[in-house]
């Protein structure tokens, strides 16, 4: 039997083994609440439904032009005008299945072996892997308390005197995965600045935009033109398991991702564009579930620490709580075992989002409903004590 | 501003160019006639858009485990059983977002940079075009007369002694876009015994089962377990715009597989596995589908040669027509070009399938309706006259 290739050995995404184990055990009839993944308990808004309904009755889903249809990606320039003030040609956003095949194709057209990119730690863990599959390096930089959790040109700047190389790429998420810290404008200025200056691509993951609680949500399209944003419906828009996200492009640049991207993907699911251009006009219905996620917010900022969970980062935005267990555990993903085979809570071991120190974190999702995360904590709390 | 990688200096995927600009030209009011992708003019079987309809109901599509729901996997093993008579464990089953996240994880999981990977020439373009990305070599094998337009033992070893470098992956397709071919059980076994024997990675792209009309369909899976097939619900299926196909994996790597997909693609559209279940038992109406694919197939083989455009290969399976039209012309992508802008056909320049014989080749797709192929090929009769 053939082996399995050297890159092939990339860590697993953790989230998504707990993910797993957690359907098994609901498949059996366990009442499993999840917080593994960044799951809105929301269905898409209703807009979205309606529209994917009527394009049933005809039925005829098929190819459309690699980089999206002509109209989805004239809706999300019109976004972009009204909810930022940016005019931009509709040429210059690809959709994209998923913001997962955004990364991926971000990474393919920037990036040559070898080439190094850095990302925050802790971070998304599928940055790092996908990274490693393609033969790039990962340059994790320590996102912390004195860095305001965020990537910075500082740095930026000693990770790479450091490693004694030049990045050729910077990936930085706002609101971030897990830490929910939200870079602001003048933040993302600092660092579109030193891209340039040091000819580094820079890409912007802003998919939890929607989904900032405090602090200010500005796109690296508010003070560069030079950038790769990558963004996506599936958390705000609460469309995860449609896939469907967009990168916008410069314009320059479009050309060469949409040659890979009709090798590689050919072009995003059909129905799922049809959807998300509806979704753009559901904002009050959407803001109605971000309340609901802010609230979960309120009740993990006070009962997280009641419980003995040091909250280890500012939460500002996104809908994860990351949480320091030191208390109870050295070895989370043990913990996190535990926590679904004794109680059926699912969440995910700050491992994924940690090599270095994620033995001792934890990362709890809050989209879900309100009562189901009450009772999470409530079972987490007796299970504690 | 930062320049793109090397590995993004890949040849577009030609066929994705003609259809956008049919695509426009359709929007701007021409009459076009598209056969150039593999499109079926048929909506997704009707048993999977009540599928869709119904989970549209309650509209919670999220994240499914990475390889798919244990529901559609185990649906799939069944198929194996019902089909081929063959015993599979679901666990066995990978679901994809199509089969070209099929095809990026089997080259990611199984090749390193470098690995020397054999596909047939002329073949399907976005082989060469993402493992070209993905750092590998492509081994063009032609597929002529002489080998019954397909890989052989003997075609692949000559190949390997050329280069001088072991081959670490076969790539086959049967039936095969855009010749037709269809490689029986015999040449499946022998192609698998001398892939074990050389300690090769055989992959075997079956994304045209169910379209067959002349020869004997077998699977891969049927000579052998240590393969790596990929197939999908795209084509007989009518599901293009859906994204949904499947891998059979050996089963000690699995692990490996999902690992990548986890991070690569997080799991499929989730209403597309709902509705792909559904489809699975819609045989009786996508056989009327085949049938009409049948009656096209027997027109074109006697409108093109009448045209002048000689049949390039056989023709057995799949929805393609491969024609010579080098009495006409040298250069296919100006053809291609000029055939749309005067007569308003769809068609894709032979040198997407071969790089080196291209420029004399056409692919007629004719997955449409018969009314539509019948005018497309008056129109070229008229144009060519």
């Amino acid at each position: 039997m053939v082996e399995l290739s050297n890159r092939s050995a990339v860590e697993p995404f953790h989230a998504m083994d707990v993910l797993a184990e957690a359907t098994r055990r609901r498949d059996a009839g366990h009442p499993v609440i999840s917080m593994a993944v960044g799951q809105p308990a929301h269905p898409a808004p209703k807009a979205a439904l309606d529209a994917a309904r009527k394009a049933l009755q005809h039925g005829r889903l098929g190819y459309t032009d690699a980089l999206g249809t002509l109209s989805l990606r004239t809706a999300i320039a019109q976004y972009y005008q009204k909810r930022h003030g940016i005019a931009l040609e509709p040429q210059r956003i690809a959709v994209t299945t998923g913001s997962s095949a955004g990364f991926n194709l971000a990474f393919l057209a920037l990036f040559d072996p070898g080439d190094c990119v850095a990302i925050a730690r802790p971070g998304y863990p599928a940055y790092r892997n996908i990274l490693a599959a393609l033969g790039l390096t990962v340059v994790e930089v320590e996102a912390n308390a004195e860095s305001g959790f965020t990537l910075t040109p500082e740095n930026l700047a000693r990770a790479a005197a450091k490693i004694g190389r030049p990045l050729k790429g910077v990936l930085l998420a706002s609101p971030a995965n897990p830490t929910g810290t939200v870079t602001g404008r003048a933040g993302l200025k600092a660092l579109a600045d030193y891209c340039r200056a040091e000819n580094i691509a820079f890409i912007s993951d802003e998919i939890y935009h929607g989904l900032t609680f405090a602090g200010e949500e500005a796109s690296a399209l508010e003070v560069t033109d030079d950038v790769f944003v990558i963004n996506s419906f599936s958390k705000y828009y609460c469309m995860t398991g449609w896939r469907i996200g967009w990168m916008v492009l410069p314009e320059k640049q479009v050309r060469g991702f949409e040659r890979i991207a009709q090798s590689l993907y050919i072009s995003p699911p059909e129905l799922s564009q049809i959807a998300a251009e509806a979704a753009l006009g559901a904002q009050a219905e959407l803001d109605g579930y971000k309340a609901a996620y802010a609230a979960n917010r309120e009740m993990l900022l006070k009962r997280l620490p009641e419980i003995g969970f040091t909250i280890a980062s500012p939460m500002d935005g996104a809908f994860y709580a990351y949480a320091d267990v030191s208390r109870f555990t050295n070895d989370s993903m043990a913990f996190a075992r535990r926590m679904l085979a004794e109680i059926n809570v699912a969440a995910t071991p700050g491992f994924d989002f940690d090599p270095l120190e994620g033995h001792r974190t934890m990362r709890f999702s809050y989209a879900g409903s309100t009562g189901d995360m009450a009772e999470a904590m409530d079972r987490i709390a007796r299970w504690i004590a």
